[in-house]
């Protein structure tokens, strides 16, 4: 048997950065998960413990509070900087990922902020020396229809309970990911609000029957947002059942939830642009 | 050895009820998590297994959605009135808590809403068959100033290797939980809003000195709404450490910090108004 | 109105140590984290931020280090040890707690370990500056007896639905706390093991009517412990609902269930000695 | 701009398992939970929720209840039998794949059982209506070693500052993957045990000069298991950093350490046989 090294990439994960501008009046806050993956010629260090080409994990750390020191700015802007700097400086890297998670703060005051914890917006931005690549993306946008929601019409075996539903609650914590066209300066903040919108306004306005029609709806309307071309949607189904009173004696028209953990519907998709140009490193460091 | 029972009691935890109000254009959503906790005489399950007075938890479970069916209203309320139904009704049972945490959720349209993560209400609320307590509260409201908060004087012993502090970020978590003076019925909403903005306010506008300093402001200030006699309010150090950047020929004057997770100051303090009455239950079901 | 300041704690929470102990030919690990509370007269920082009395929870985590230099021994003597330095060194504090939580390790050769999940070990030291209380206790063992539990007889209301059970699984994940004589040095590593299999044992040899029959049994075994005055159990009830196969047209004669998550029954209660002395602060600063 | 649907699964994700083996003097438990992932032709319900294709994710959670209710077995095998089900009998379902977490439990009695946390055991099996591929794997498995690893010789630029290390603590929480040559019946269970014994033996017995050598070695170790082809691993560096106790008057030989949270190194990668054959679905129901 002979064994040989696949595909491989390291880096530093969930570098923890606060940035505050404080050259105004107001101060500004940036606050950062940061995780760097970089692969390359790793072969040495995998099979012989030789790091000659091998940039310490530590050293990205670093990387990551020194480049801050200039300012965070956008975080796609601030993830190609870093993407672009570690393939460009390292001989034995050619290619690498930064995946930025951000974590929203709302102001209070000149210097004092809430943190808000209805979503958080992500990046992903990848490089292979000549290309880059940009995913933003969302995680942890529930979101709820209290009704304007139905589910029948599906295939029925030995194995299925389920009865119709004409108006059921429609529940699910958005992670969507979107592709960039291309990876050239552009207002990333205005986009990614466009985006969100066209998430949210998608869930709002569906009149959904099934969860799948509501993702599609959903990944079609970001792609209304100039410059994207492609959405994976990941939604988990969260189940509200309604609660049986009738063994005490009350009806119950669509008021009283159990709102269930486990197990739950999970929904992924993807919808893209038909002319989307392949997807390089966009996705995964292996392509 | 003589051994004997001590304290005990029992109850349903983490019942997650979601309640839509659809008697209106604009849809409302009540979604809570449920806890209750029973206490009274026991010794005949614990000695015995004899359950002849014991209302199982499942029926605890029943009861809260029983009890949703008309509607849910005010969480203080709410848990009110299910702490008095178990004493009232149940010979065995002489005192109850029923712990309410509140999700809260942003409306987008009118069946439409997001869930917001600033933070979450909670309520506790007691009864001993005659006397009601209500204890209201918060968690993971998560707060930061940027500037305004030094530390600095402190004690020295040869651990100690803590510069002083003349301008550093202030960050926490707060829990905070305040007693009302009785638990008759008033606008639960409004002291809750008050007592939020006065956490709020008393954080943001206290020129801090320490974390004691700024949590002693903080229940002051909530002893200032109307009806409110005592605050605990439990403030983790969320600190923010700057970033040594000067092997990299950088300075960093208060702008890059790394954010850490453990270990972290707890601060831990209560508040209280001179005349305020004995806390009874409040706080405990064994008073 | 007048506002004052009522009981108060500060300290360093969860300080990560591992100790290595490298004078042998197979290293020794401990895996500890720590967690400080002191009190005393520290109404200056909390009413004028004067912090001439407050050792930073910074040098706290410090000296959690330096004491391990001398090694960590067993837990119960390394809080106590802490306990004592804080309150013996310094004068405005006069209470003080160090709470320890040992991860368990599996030795795997002369210098390689296996991190255990089985449970985690605990201790709390109290210390007055004339008396110390030591509260050992496990957490996070989850036990599960496939038979001999059954449920009935219970109080049926107009809410119960719940059928009579003559045979369930009966599981719970344990969390005990047990508080010790005095506070000596003795062999706290022989009486931890004796009060885990007396937990343990009892669970599983209980023919059990009810979670609370076996609460009170696996109590009742700690005490049989040499030194163990008190002991106090939380135990969530973790359901294992009978699934039903009957549409399918299977029965299902006790195999197949399904585990909930949430909610859960939780029952906490006491178990000690009729001769237990009063027990001052071991089970909190405040006593 | 045209927009179209691209690759997407749905199913019921995390379905809470237990399954009691009665028909013995001592029972036999099996704790799974089991998420299952279904892609084919989907269409309809994502542009027109049009469900006639749908097998509803509820009918998913029942069949895996009643395939129990014949026993579970091996889980590659539970997870076969329940991957090719869905292909085999939905004409519009065209692959599946079925992951099955596996909870360990210890037994202590006929009828009794502690949960293990050590590691949890999974599988994946993947069909396309006529082949199978079975993944096996495990997580949560924390290895460390107190000596025996250095790390230096590596590149140092501008933003470097790590000191070279010639004896640190290696510890990582090992996922890991191995997909086997087919998905023939086999004793899965043996296989399982030969592939952990590998993976923690080459961790233990690998004198270590980069955590990717060690990865390299666990996943060589593995691959010298019978019908294993290719190894999957993803190893967080879980650092332990020496503190500095000179400021208290201390050395600190290699004994006293701070056990980081975050941020961690990752290091993944991939080891193979030369002649592994193409992995289908294995790792993905995209291919």
């Amino acid at each position: 048997m002979n064994v040989v090294l696949g595909p491989n990439n390291y880096g530093k994960a969930e570098t923890r950065l606060v940035h505050v501008r404080r050259d105004r009046a107001e101060h500004e806050l940036a606050d950062l998960t940061v995780s760097v993956a970089l692969a390359g010629d790793l072969a040495g260090t995998h099979l012989h413990g030789d790091n000659a080409a091998l940039l310490p994990t530590d050293t990205q750390k670093n990387t990551v509070y020194a480049f801050a020191r200039d300012g965070v700015g956008q975080v796609e802007t601030f993830a190609l900087r870093l993407a672009r700097h570690f393939v460009d400086s390292q001989p034995s890297i050619t290619r690498s990922r930064v995946a930025i998670a951000e974590h929203g703060w709302r102001r209070l005051g000149p210097h004092s902020f809430a943190r808000t914890g209805e979503c958080t917006r992500t990046v992903v931005a990848s490089y292979d020396g000549s290309t880059s690549w940009v995913v933003s993306g969302i995680t942890d946008l529930v979101l709820l229809n209290s009704t304007g929601s139905e589910f029948h019409g599906f295939v029925r075996d030995q194995y299925t309970t389920l009865p119709d539903a004409d108006d059921r609650i429609l529940a699910t914590a958005v992670r969507a990911n979107w592709r960039h066209l291309g990876a050239d300066e552009k207002d990333w903040d205005t986009s990614f609000a466009a985006a969100r919108e066209a998430l949210v306004g998608a869930f709002v306005n569906t009149y959904s029957l099934s969860l799948q029609q509501t993702l599609y709806a959903m990944g079609a309307a970001v792609l209304g947002v100039d410059g994207i071309v492609e959405v994976r949607l990941s939604l988990p189904n969260k189940h509200h059942f309604l609660v049986d009173l009738a063994p005490f004696g009350l009806d119950n028209p669509g008021e009283v939830f159990y709102a269930a953990d486990r197990p739950y519907g999970l929904i992924e998709g993807t919808v893209l642009r038909e002319d989307a140009p392949p997807a390089g490193l966009a996705w995964s460091l292996t392509g």
